[in-house]
C-alpha cells in the first residue's frame, strides 16, 4: 500500500492503516500528501466540530460524552486532538488523553493527536488536512479539540463547521483576555461546571459581552452544562443540531473551499518564494546578511524577488 | 513633496509632515511604500518597546509615564497605538487616546493610531512598518501599544525590541488564558496597580506560571508598579534600561531582518499567487466555483499554480 491510489481506495474500504498513514502523510508534509487530498477534498461528506476554551474548562470530558452520543446513532466519531506546542497544557492534555481511551476500543472512533511538525501550514494547516483525511473517510462529526483562546486556536476553530467555545466559573467577569475568545470564536458558548458557585456570574458577564458584538454578526447561543454529571447535555445536543440543519453539504464544502483556497495560496507563496530566495541570495542565511551588512533590506529583496516572479508573465503568456 | 526622494529627505531633516505622509503610506500600502522603506530600513537607529495586555490594564497610563521619562532625556518619542478591530475596546482605546494627549503639543513625540487598512501584511504589517518609518526619523524609542494577547497582540508584540505584559489584580489564579500571555509575550511582566487587593495573588499566581517554562528560555522580569501614583517607576525603569544594555543597534537590525524578511516572503508569495489564480483561474471567485462544482480541489488548484509559477526555473535560468 505505497501509491496515492492504493492509499485512496483502503480509505474508502475502510482500512485504519490506509486512514493512518494518510494522516502521517499529511502531517509530515510528505510530497505525495497534495495528491491524496485533491482525491478526498469531494469526498468530505461529514461536518465538523471544533472545541475549544482554557485548560480545565472539562474541553475532554465534553468531548467524550460527545463521542458516545455520536455513536448511540452509530455515527463514526474522528477526534483530532490539537496538541499545542506550550508545554504548560502537554501534561493536562496528556491525562484527557487517558481518559477519551474508554472509546479507544471502539474501532468507529478514530483519535488522533496532532502536532506541526513538518507542516507548511503549522498546526492550522496539518488540522485541516487531518479534517480532511477524517471526513472523507466517513467520520462525522470530526471533532476538533483544541486549548486555550490564542492565535493558533483561533486558527483552528476557523476551520470547523460548528465551534464551541467552553468556559468555566471561575474567570470572574474581568477576564477580559476571554473577550477575544467570546467575539472570535464560538457558535455555541458552553458553560461548564454548571454546579459550581459563579455560574449565575458567568452567565451574565458572557451575555454581557455578547452586547458588544457588532449588529448583523450572529449572536451564539449559551448553554449551561455539567459534562461530569450530565446535565443540559441534552441542550447542547440540541444547539448543535440546529446548527447542523441549518447548513447543508453543499454550505460546508463551500466554506472549506474559501478557506483552503486562501491557505493554500499562501502556503504555496511562501514556498515558491523561499526557492526564489534560494536562487538569488543562495536562501535565507545569505539574503539576512546582506541585510546585516547594510547592503540590502528586506524591503528591496521582497521587490526583487516579486520581479523575477512576475518575470513569469512576459515569457508564459496567459495561458 | 511627492517623489520618495524628497520623502526622505525630508523626513532626514526632521519634517513631521512627511513622516506623517510616509506613515499612510505605509499604512494604505502604496505602491511607493516598497522604495520608502527599503531607504528607511538601515536608517533605524532607536530601539522599539511593545506594551500589551487586557483592557483596563492601565497600559496608557504607563505609555504616557514612559513618555515623560524618555523625554527629560530629551529623546524623540514615537507611539504607535495599535487599534484591535474588536468594537469592544473601540471606546476605551479612544479616551486612552486623550489621555495621553498631555504630550500632544510637545513636537517631538509623536502618537500614532494604527489600523491594517489596505496593508497585505495585517495589522502587525502595518505596524512593522510604521516602526521602521519612525525608528528610521530618529524616534527612540518606538513605543508599540497593543490590546489583548490574542493572534495580533502576539505577531505584534514580537515586532519589539522589549515587551512589557501588563497585569492587574482581579484576574486570580485560575486566568488560564493568560498563561499564554505569559509565556508568549513578556520580557517584563509588568503588576499595575501594585496597591490594590489580590496584587499579593497575581504576583505569586505569575510567578508559579513561570516555573512552568521551558527550561533555556529566559525568564521574564516581574516589576510591581502603581503608573497612577509612579510607585516602582523607577524599579521598571532599571528593568528597560538593562534589557536595552544587552541588546546593540546590530542585534536589533538583525532581529527585525530575520522577521522582516520572513514576513515580506509570505506577504509577496500570497501577492504572486493571487496574480497567478487570476491568469489560470480568473480570480478567486471563478476559482471557488469550480471547486463547489467538484471540477477541482484547492489542493490540485495549489499545485497547478505552483507548478506554473516554477516554470521560471526553466525560463530563466539560475539568474
Amino acid at each position: 500500500m505505497t501509491s496515492t491510489t492504493d492509499i485512496i481506495q483502503s480509505i474508502g474500504k475502510g482500512s485504519i492503516r490506509a486512514i493512518a498513514r494518510a494522516l502521517s502523510k499529511v502531517e509530515n508534509g510528505s510530497s505525495d500528501s497534495t495528491d491524496i487530498l485533491d482525491k478526498l477534498f469531494s469526498r468530505q461528506q461529514g461536518f465538523t466540530i471544533g472545541i475549544t476554551g482554557p485548560p480545565g474548562a472539562g474541553k475532554s470530558t465534553l468531548v467524550n460524552r460527545m463521542i458516545t452520543r455520536y455513536r448511540k446513532t452509530d455515527n463514526s466519531v474522528g477526534v483530532i486532538a490539537v496538541d499545542p506546542s506550550s508545554p504548560f497544557t502537554g501534561g493536562a492534555l496528556l491525562g484527557d488523553r487517558i481518559r477519551m481511551q474508554s472509546h479507544a476500543s471502539d474501532p468507529k472512533v478514530f483519535i488522533r493527536s496532532m502536532g506541526s511538525r513538518g507542516h507548511l501550514g503549522g498546526l492550522s494547516g496539518a488540522t485541516r488536512d487531518a479534517s480532511c483525511v477524517l471526513s472523507a473517510a466517513g467520520y462525522s462529526p470530526v471533532i476538533i479539540e483544541t486549548v486555550g483562546v490564542g492565535q493558533a486556536e483561533v486558527e483552528v476553530a476557523d476551520l470547523a463547521d460548528i465551534t464551541l467555545l467552553v468556559l468555566v466559573p471561575g474567570l470572574g467577569d474581568d477576564v477580559q483576555s476571554m473577550k477575544a475568545g467570546i467575539m472570535e470564536i464560538g457558535d455555541i458558548i458552553v458553560l461548564n461546571k454548571a454546579d459550581r458557585n459563579g455560574i449565575e456570574q458567568l452567565e451574565s458577564y458572557v451575555k454581557a459581552s455578547l452586547e458588544y458584538m457588532p449588529p448583523g454578526l450572529k449572536r451564539p447561543d449559551v448553554v449551561r452544562i455539567s459534562a461530569v454529571n450530565g446535565d443540559g447535555l441534552e441542550d447542547l445536543w440540541d444547539a448543535i443540531d440546529r446548527l447542523v440543519a441549518a447548513q447543508t453539504v453543499e454550505s460546508r464544502i463551500s466554506h472549506s473551499a474559501v478557506t483552503t483556497l486562501s491557505e493554500i495560496l499562501k502556503e504555496n507563496g511562501l514556498l515558491f518564494f523561499e526557492k526564489l530566495l534560494e536562487i538569488e541570495y543562495n536562501g535565507r542565511k545569505e539574503a539576512e546578511e546582506l541585510i546585516l551588512a547594510g547592503q540590502l533590506s528586506p524591503y528591496a529583496i521582497g521587490k526583487k524577488l516579486l520581479e523575477r516572479a512576475e518575470r513569469i508573465f512576459e515569457h508564459n503568456g496567459s495561458k
